[in-house]
């Protein structure tokens, strides 16, 4: 398997972004990430979009994001896995340069959700349509449930929750891209408009236009460039059941656990290695589950250690500085390679305010639906 | 890169197929290819769909489909790039193998069409929303511009058009997965319920339910299993611009054209080394371009030499023996698959009353929309 380097990101601002269209948002982040790395072509495009179809009734994505971006006849394609359709397009890309088949690889994601679909259908196309979606539940009620079984299970508390979307926050405060650059604190989230018991409308991310792109190449040419070489050294996914009653324990995302574990091998890392992650914070509850099954912390604890600020940006793992999604906001398409950018960004040094001093190994995990797919990326900075 | 071959495959019959659901019919084809393969395990899992969150209501495919075949933990994702969502996700796959990432892979597609979606909105979604689609174009009306503009170009004539729908009755005669098993005539063809002039319902591919599923390997692992060695000895895709207003010229299909070039160079073959091919035929007049752009004969002559005989069964060069799209039927994400599935059944010599005698290298041609994508696969029988 050939190695694989990000030699280039860019992303919009994520946000409402009413004055411009699916196809502007992906062109303005994809141009960003040419120009930053500063090549004159590319061998193929893989885009991660979760439902164009239902959100601005355009599929057929792959090729309509090469026509506008001018690059047409390179091959391209449209991945999706729900909301780590990002992550997806990630991995893909990685394996079409690891082959031996192409060089130089953009990898977008893209998602327009304000455009005036019905977005609370559009998302539940991730849950099980037969066993769930057809009984009347939602996204905000899944992880409710799942909310409430951690908080039953491990004495998880309300207020350990809410700091989730406190930090995360704060972090997208010091985010020029991110949706919400306002902090806010533990007792608004509780006292906010009730979603689905016991999460408030800042325990959840918020519906979102954004675009995100990275420039894939092989080792070799991103040798030649001049820049920090940003390695990525594990790209691993997995699968659980999508209906949350087929699960033994629903505090349990398999699927994260499973992807991580075969990212830790892939790359002979173990978790007190990674020094950064950005995680799938969709609702507060999913970012506590996720550091436990990442292994950042034992299982049942992660309430408690987000509580003490260990995935703060002074603490001993900094999670989601980029905001997450709670914060930088969640076009479900792009969340994934979002992610990507921001890791990248910190392993250059060119996070800002919200820089984590020395980082050289960061983590990103993408999810699908309530946890029925995840996909978990290591970067690694060599000087 | 690692070489890939294919070693097992199955589909469901292709028809209106309401007493079955879609995770059923996707099931049932991987299923039927799993024991085909005679394997005990999966690396990773590929599903083509198009638009399965308009047909029903229904995203995060491959989780749901790892999940109801029971494979999970798998890795499993879904692609999209229109009706060539299924030759999509062969060539992805491929590339999963070609690495050195997975040994054995499950490629399927699949698309429930006929559970009361609106159909022909859902399969604009192909086409470029904001400068086709809003403007009140259909496919029919885009494929029967194109066969105006080569009948006046080229003079091909409605009768040849018609050839195509009549060759393709006839191989679907003989074939127990396909949705239309009669014989038709010219004289049929022509005399049917126009739907856009100058192409009737009898030029058109049905609306159609089906699954079709391959497992790859590398041929290391292949080469263990005492069957015919069908290789993969070239994947390639190319994209062109959606809307057909900004084509140079709209008989040229140049997605399929590039795409079958770097084809024919990846396993050091030319057209006249392909002993038969299946191809796109959504409409009669996309057979006839595509025939011409593969090489298979000059630009222009496509109809000609379809009336000749030339792409018949017992022609120089058997086009769609399995029906094609037009008499197989075109459960859009399945149909790339169901175009390898015949093709490999071909190599072995297990196409019953359809067989091309001593066929050892066939080809397959997949595309999407008006042909703003197209993907192409040669496929080589060792001994």
């Amino acid at each position: 398997m050939r190695e694989v380097a990000v030699i280039g990101c860019g992303m919009t601002r994520f946000g409402e972004l009413w004055e411009k269209s699916f196809r502007d948002i992906f062109v303005e982040a994809a141009l960003k990430a040419i120009d930053d790395a500063g090549v004159d072509h590319l061998d193929s495009l893989y885009v991660g979009t979760m439902t164009s179809g239902l959100f601005v009734g355009q599929e057929h994505v792959g090729a309509l994001m090469a026509d506008y971006l001018g690059v047409a006849p390179v091959p391209a394609v449209r991945v999706e896995s729900a909301c780590c359709s990002g992550g997806m397009a990630l991995r893909l890309g990685f394996f079409d340069i690891a082959s031996g088949n192409s060089d130089i690889v953009l990898i977008g994601g893209v998602e327009k959700m304000t455009d005036g679909a019905d977005v609370t259908y559009a998302l539940a196309t991730a849950a099980d349509q037969e066993y769930e979606v057809y009984q009347g539940v939602t996204f905000p009620g899944l992880y409710a449930m799942i909310a409430r079984a951690h908080m039953h299970q491990y004495g998880t508390t309300r207020k350990q929750l809410a700091h989730v979307a406190v930090k995360n926050h704060h972090n997208g405060s010091l985010n020029p891209h991110a949706q919400f650059q306002n902090e806010i604190t533990v007792e608004q989230v509780i006292g906010a408009t009730m979603v689905a018991h016991p999460l408030t409308v800042l325990d959840s991310s918020p519906v979102s236009d954004g675009a995100a792109c990275v420039v894939l190449a092989s080792s070799d040419v991103a040798k030649k460039l001049k820049k920090p070489l940003i390695k990525i050294v594990s790209s691993s996914a997995a699968t659980d059941a999508l209906a949350l009653h087929q699960r033994e324990d629903i505090t349990t995302l398999k699927a994260v656990k499973h992807a991580a574990e075969s990212a830790y091998k892939m790359a002979g890392l173990k978790p007190t290695d990674i020094q950064l992650a950005e995680v799938h914070d969709c609702f507060t509850i999913a970012e506590i589950c996720i550091v436990e099954e990442l292994g950042f912390v034992k299982k049942g604890k992660g309430g408690e250690f987000t509580e003490k600020g260990e995935t703060a940006l002074e603490g001993s793992i900094p999670v989601n500085t980029s905001g997450g999604l709670k914060a930088k906001g969640h076009p479900v398409g792009a969340t994934g390679v979002a992610q990507a950018v921001e890791i990248v960004e910190q392993l250059r040094g060119n996070a800002g305010k919200r820089q984590v001093k020395n980082a050289t190994i960061g983590l990103t995990q993408n999810m699908g639906g309530s946890g029925a797919s995840s996909v978990v990326h290591i970067f690694k900075k060599e000087s």
